[in-house]
C-alpha cells in the first residue's frame, strides 16, 4: 500500500463524462450536479452543452472541458480550429481533440502535428489547455511512441488513451507506453471502460494524472467508504 | 419475384463507405478505384479526405460526399454549418449530416429544426443535396415519426437510419417507418450493417433508395453473377 489519499485526491482526477450520443436533459442536470457536489476537476460536455455547462458551474470550482472532432478526428484542420475557437467563446476550460486518426495510421506525421499544432496554438493563446486523444485501440505502439512526440512537439499538454468510443477503451499497457514516451510537462489521459476506484488507483499508479469515467458516484461513493476506514491509498 | 435489374440498377444504389478511422492510405485508393469501376453513386469519405477524392473521381460519374459532425451531431450549429461550407469547397456533392441526437431524444425539436435548417438551406444554395442521419438505434418510434416531420420542413432530401458506428446499424422496420413517415420528396437511404446483396435488395423493397455499405465489392459481384444467369431481380 502507498500513500494515503483523501476523496478529494481522487475527484480532482476525474472528468466525468457527459458525452453519450443519448444524454437527455435530466441526465444532463444531474451530471452537472454531481460533478459539482463532489468537485470533480472537470465535466466533459458535447459542445452544444459547453455553454449552459460554464453557466451551471460559474464558481463552483468544476471546470468544463468539450471534445473536438470527436471522435474520428477526421475533419480538415481549419473546421477543426473552428470548433475549439467556438467552444472556448461558449465556456470551454479545457479540449480534448481526437487527432487525425488515419493519417496517423497511414504514417503522414507531417499533417498529424500540423493538425495538431494548430488546434494547441488557438487554445494556448486563450489559456486553455489541450488534451490530444489517440484512440489507442486503433494504433500499434510504435505509432503511439510517435504520437507522444507529436504531441510533445505541439506542446499539447496530456495525451490521452480513447474516446470511450472506439473498439477499445484505455489499458495499462498503454498508459505506461505512453507515461515513458513522453516528458514530464506532458501528462497522460486515461478514458475508456474506467468503471471502479480500484481501476482508478491503477490507472494513477500507471502513470495516469486525470482519469476520464461515467462511474464517478459508484468511484466517488467506495472513496468515501474507503477515506472513513482509513484504506483509501494509493497502490 | 420482381423486376429484373441490372449490375448498374445495384450500384447506382450505393454509397461506399470509406470513414472507418483505421482506414490506410492504400485502403483510400483502392476504395475510390472500386467505385469508379463499378460506377457507386457516390463514395462517402472522411472531411479530409474530400478534396482527394474529388480530384481522383473527377469525370468519373462517382459524386463524393462527406459525413457533417459525425457520428454524434453534438456540435454547434454554426460549426456544423462552418463544416458544411468547407466540405462543399472541398468539392462535396452530398452530404450527410447527424442531427443533435441528445436533443432530439430530450424533446428540443425547435433545436434539432433549426440546425437541421441551417445545413439544407447552405448546402441547397450551393446545389448540394443533404441526408440527415438519424441514428435509430438510440431513438424510439415516436422519435423517428417527428425527425422525419422535422426534416420534411427543412426540405432535407434524404433520411438516413445510422451511421454505422452507434449501437446499431439500419433495421427493415425502421426503413419502413421512415418511408410512410416521409413524402415521396424524401428519400430513405439505409446504411450500417447491410453487408449482402439479398440485404441490399431488401432494404430497397422496404423503400430505401440508397444503401451506404463497405460490402460493395461482394455485393456487386453477386449482382454480376445473378445478372449473368438471368436471375438478378427485385423482391
Amino acid at each position: 500500500m502507498g500513500e494515503n489519499l483523501t476523496v478529494k485526491d481522487i475527484a480532482a482526477m476525474i472528468d466525468h463524462s457527459l458525452l453519450r450520443p443519448t444524454l437527455t436533459d435530466e441526465d444532463f442536470m444531474e451530471g452537472i450536479e454531481l460533478a459539482r457536489r463532489y468537485k470533480c476537476a472537470t465535466v466533459c460536455v458535447a459542445p452544444y452543452d459547453v455553454k449552459r455547462s460554464a453557466q451551471l458551474l460559474e464558481g463552483s470550482g468544476v471546470r468544463v472541458s468539450t471534445v473536438v472532432d470527436f471522435p474520428h478526428g477526421s475533419n480538415v484542420t481549419d473546421a477543426k480550429v473552428f470548433e475549439a475557437v467556438r467552444d472556448i467563446e461558449n465556456g470551454a476550460g479545457e479540449l480534448d481533440m481526437v487527432l487525425a486518426i488515419s493519417r496517423l495510421v497511414s504514417g503522414d506525421f507531417d499533417y498529424v502535428e500540423q493538425d495538431i499544432a494548430a488546434v494547441v496554438t488557438i487554445a494556448h493563446e486563450r489559456n486553455v489547455p489541450v488534451k490530444v486523444i489517440f484512440e489507442n485501440c486503433y494504433l500499434s505502439d510504435d505509432r503511439i511512441v510517435t504520437a507522444c512526440a507529436i504531441c510533445e512537439k505541439t506542446g499539447a499538454d496530456y495525451v490521452k488513451t480513447s474516446t470511450g468510443y472506439g473498439s477499445g477503451g484505455a489499458t495499462l499497457d498503454h498508459v505506461r507506453l505512453m507515461r515513458r514516451s513522453c516528458p514530464d510537462s506532458v501528462s497522460v489521459k486515461a478514458a475508456g471502460g474506467i468503471r471502479t476506484l480500484d481501476e482508478l488507483l491503477a490507472y494513477r499508479a500507471a502513470g495516469s494524472k486525470m482519469i476520464g469515467t461515467r462511474a464517478t458516484s459508484p468511484i466517488l461513493e467506495e472513496a468515501a467508504t474507503r477515506e472513513a476506514q482509513g484504506t483509501l491509498k494509493a497502490i
